[in-house]
This record gives structure tokens, sequence and C-alpha cells, in this order.
């Protein structure tokens, strides 16, 4: 079961939701900078410039957070994202490889 | 520019349009199945047994054509499938055998 932040275990992750959730270019976006940055930084939604509205931004992060590209942590005031890299390396072998080749 | 069947070529393929494929179900099955057979066989799109209507059969082959995945023949009275395996392998290394591994 996803916990109470709706973060999967790697167990529960899927392909299927994982592609759906890339296949939007804004959530292609924010994993792809992610992916790219070796030093894996904790960072706010806001920093990715998406462009759109703010309750825009809310949804695309919580498709990306429920597929478990990435968690979510909440300092009170902010809230920073971060890639699962590790459990997705261990879940999908290759995949994030693949999405950082295509940028 | 995809040729008249719709068919992009390798440098046309997008990542985004192949997740976006891949996130459906039955279309994950579809290349799943011709993934998992090293021969590559041509197939039929009623060998695949989807359950659903044949319209809804030629609207996801459709999709796998057009984001590149498979390839369709037409034999007249008969079209056939076949994984676009190598073209694949070259733009998108390693995605085939990630799915394969989901099975």
């Amino acid at each position: 079961m996803p916990d109470e932040h709706g973060h999967p275990s790697t167990e529960e992750m899927r392909l299927g939701v994982v592609m759906a959730a890339l296949a939007d270019p804004l959530r292609a976006k924010v994993i792809t900078e992610l992916a790219a940055d070796d030093a894996d930084p904790e960072r706010t939604c806001a920093s990715f410039e998406l462009g759109v509205t703010k309750s825009t931004v809310t949804h695309h992060f919580r498709v990306l957070r429920e597929a478990g590209l990435i968690s979510q942590v909440d300092y009170g005031n902010s809230r920073k994202v971060r890639l699962r890299r590790a459990d997705l390396e261990l879940r999908f072998p290759g995949l994030l490889d693949l999405i950082v080749a295509q940028e």
C-alpha cells in the first residue's frame, strides 16, 4: 500500500503507470531535469518553471509521486521533491538512462 | 516524415509518444508479447485476443504504428504486424528489455 503521502513502495510501482506519467511533456521535463543531475538535489516544484498554474503544477507532481518517480517532503511552508533514483534503478533498470539520453 | 502507412523513421520516434502508446494495458500486452518472442514473427491483429471490438483493435494498432513500435504490412485481405525491434533498439536502447522484464 502506498504510504500516507501517496508514495508507492518499489514493488507497487507499475511500468504502465510510470509510462503514463512520463507521456506528458511537462512531467517528462521534470524527470529529465532531475535524472540529469547526479547530485539528486531536493527542489521546489516552482524551480522547474513549467509555465502553468499552481494547481496544474500540483496535479503533475501528484501524478509523478503516485507513479513512484519522485518523493515529496513537506517542510511546513514549503514542499520539496526528489527523484527516487535508487528505487527506480532497482525496479526499472535503465529507464532513467533512456530518459536522459533523449534530452 | 512518416511513410504513407504512418510509420515514422527511427529519427522521428519520440520517447514521450512511445510511452503514451505503452501506457495503455492492451497496447502494452501486444508489445510485451512481440518483444518476448525473439523469432519476431509477423502476426495478425486478431492473434492477440484483446477482447475488444474490431474498431478498438484497429485504433490501438494505429497508435502503436504511429509511435514507431510496430510495422504493419497489408496483404490485401489481411494485415500483419511486426515489432520494429532493430529500430527500437537503435533509438531507445534497453526499452524492450525493460518491458519484457515487467511481464
